[in-house]
């Protein structure tokens, strides 16, 4: 009941400062920003001893180094997240800006004005950075933001709230603005997700087991990034150096993210020259291949893909390659184990390109280009707040833009409905 | 189980025909909706013979007169749904446009392609007519359709959709486009909701308690129509003639809609003048008035309303009234009794004015017109498949092009990440 209460009351204070926030101007959004990277700046020693209580007491429970290395703040880090909100200060204030303005036969001008969406919460897990980026992004676009992280950085992110806080109510925006869930007491995202009359949208930022858990829970409209099983598909038409350098980019640039490719898909007249020299070059660079009975025909020491492999989303130096004999059944792969978020196609043949642009239902289809490139800051949106695997309100990289909604806005003088 | 395997297979049925779907030109769906006018005309009276077993059911069951209304099919109302169809063929195609198509610095060209949700799902009470109207908005936005209607219709809805479903195949569109849900068992819906894998979305329509069973048990992304607690503010500056008109129309011309006016906000200096004239119309027009303190002490024989009546949609005629010391306690009193549904302001002050339309998060904020005119006919959609009183994807009037989300599509020559 006292749990309740808190995350009520905060839940509520939320909602009244976004009704101010809403109304505030860039300048002073931008200020609060600059004063919130100073002051992040300026108190770095007091958030790095913060960490340190956060890093001891995740160590004596034993988490996994990939973990301890996510919760780790060090200079460099925090000059980072400062650098983040100068980047966010920067960019373009859509809040208020009108659009679609058409006149109608009876003389109301009817026309869009962009608005924040009002309370955001975002569940999620260890890096202390999401804090400092969510409560930029939130704040630049009008909207009050709840953060509620993991309870293994609870220390780390009381720190980093305090300073933003403070910066931003120094600015003048209402507190109630920046709000942190401090308890960490399990049952606290359970009753965060019951208050829709608060909290207008949820986003989960973390694994499998949290998304599920919210989606399953929430009374609130959630906008998730589920997983990124992310395909390149190389046509019979393929330009297989452009196909290998893709491959390659893919895979090894940066395996552990969501745009990283996990299966290779081959048309079978492109397979016998282009399987044996990319699967050496990955397997040279450590990636494990596991492949469909076709692949391992045509290449040795192939370690055979199960059912499950096509659906994995390995995060990993492990790659699953199948063999397929038309670009349809490539879609149709696609189709059935992808995760709708980033897949190519490599083809010089233009109607290909034009049916795989078409047909393929994800986030971001590409042509001749490697998946890596889905990214709010590669898109030039300057900033992301994460990437959106669902089909409604946002997909594919969320900006600033993302984090709004519209009213209609109607101008009439006298106006009637006969 | 049996039911289980029942409500699965349908939406199965429906993904995997909505993949045709996307790649559909408008000449098909065109021709499509041409059959399915014409389908209806032709077997009007097989449709009206079915409709009459349901009234027939409704009856004995004791349904209210105005259910027994929305119930029922005449020749007219069939008529309606087929030029309703007619204009829907009518309407632009936004499937497969692309926008805002940008260069990279390294030569990418990414942009957005228009595409369908994919598979929508609808579930409603009484009106056989949605049926037709959401089938033929969602067949012409590229989506395939799951119709499960309430039980007192089923034998009318069954009549329509076969007409439809033949006419759309015979225009080649997949089984699987149109499907409604034969069962009558309420645990349907609870089934339909968790089909998260193969549902995008799901619009329920109809009274507070579906609405509220769809939220809470829904997996699906979900855009609902609440309540319509619609506000008229009469300003201190307005123009008293004119608030008069408005407020007469935005209450009388159809009090049973959600768009009509619930509460009419009157600044205390405004009071004495307009309240004793616009109360006096009202109640010759059969409005009952439910008033604040100080309205009472201005027009006399006016019942007192109570705390609830300010968030009560009435759809009835029945007003509340409540006299506001400033444009700030008005807006105030929107954001906490409103629904963010439509709002009006009457008043000759460009300061006020501009201050309202910032202020209040509705979906619709009207400057000197009735709320009335909130409806995708009136805002030049050409037919709309309900209102949104959400935040997220889409607000207020929703037609073809809020039945559709977009795609990134990147266009490169071989670019990697660096």
């Amino acid at each position: 009941m006292e749990l309740n209460k808190y995350i009520v009351d905060i839940a509520k204070k939320a909602k009244e400062a976004s009704r101010i926030l809403q109304a505030i101007d860039s300048e002073t959004k931008d200020k609060a920003l600059n004063l919130m990277e100073a002051g992040l700046l300026k108190k770095k020693e007091s958030i790095l001893k913060s960490n340190k209580i956060d890093i001891k007491g995740a160590r004596s429970k034993g988490l996994s180094p990939a973990m301890l290395d996510r919760l780790t703040l060090n200079e460099k880090r925090i000059a980072a997240m400062a650098e983040g909100l100068k980047t966010v200060a920067s960019l373009k204030d859509e809040i208020g800006v009108i659009t679609g303005m058409v006149k109608r036969p009876n003389g109301l001008w009817i026309g869009k004005m962009r608005v924040p969406i009002g309370v955001i919460a975002i569940i999620y897990e260890s890096r202390p950075n999401v804090t400092c980026d969510c409560a930029g992004l939130t704040l630049k676009s009008g909207n009050s933001v709840i953060l509620k992280g993991g309870s293994e950085a609870i220390n780390s992110n009381r720190a980093i709230c305090e300073v933003l806080k403070e910066a931003a109510e120094k600015a003048g925006f209402p507190d109630g603005t920046i709000n942190l869930i401090e308890s960490t007491d399990r049952k606290s995202v359970g009753i965060l997700l019951k208050q829709a009359s608060y909290i207008d949208l949820v986003m989960p930022r973390g694994g499998e087991g949290l998304i599920n858990e919210v989606v399953s829970e929430s009374r609130i409209p959630v906008i998730k990034h589920y997983k990124g099983i992310c395909h390149v598909y190389v046509d019979e038409y393929a330009d297989l150096n452009m196909a290998h350098k893709i491959s390659v980019n893919a895979k090894l640039e940066r395996p552990g993210v969501c745009n990283a490719m996990e299966t290779l898909l081959v048309h079978k007249d492109a397979a016998a020259r282009f399987l044996p020299v990319i699967i050496k070059e990955l397997k040279d660079n450590g990636v494990e291949i596991r492949g469909c009975g076709k692949t391992r025909r045509i290449v040795k020491d192939v370690k055979p893909a199960k059912e499950d492999d096509w659906s994995t989303e390995y995060l990993d130096l492990i790659l699953s390659v199948k063999v397929v004999s038309s670009l349809d059944e490539a879609i149709g792969h696609i189709a059935r184990y992808g995760s709708m978020h980033s897949d190519a196609i490599v083809t010089e043949n233009y109607n290909n390109a034009m049916e795989f642009l078409k047909r393929v239902d994800s986030a971001c289809v590409y042509l001749n280009a490697s998946t890596r490139f889905t990214d709010g800051g590669e898109f030039g949106m300057g900033a992301e707040i994460g990437i959106s695997t669902d089909k409604l309100h946002a997909r594919g990289p969320m900006g600033l833009r993302e984090l709004t909604s519209y009213k209609y806005i109607i101008f009439g003088n006298g106006q009637i409905r006969k």
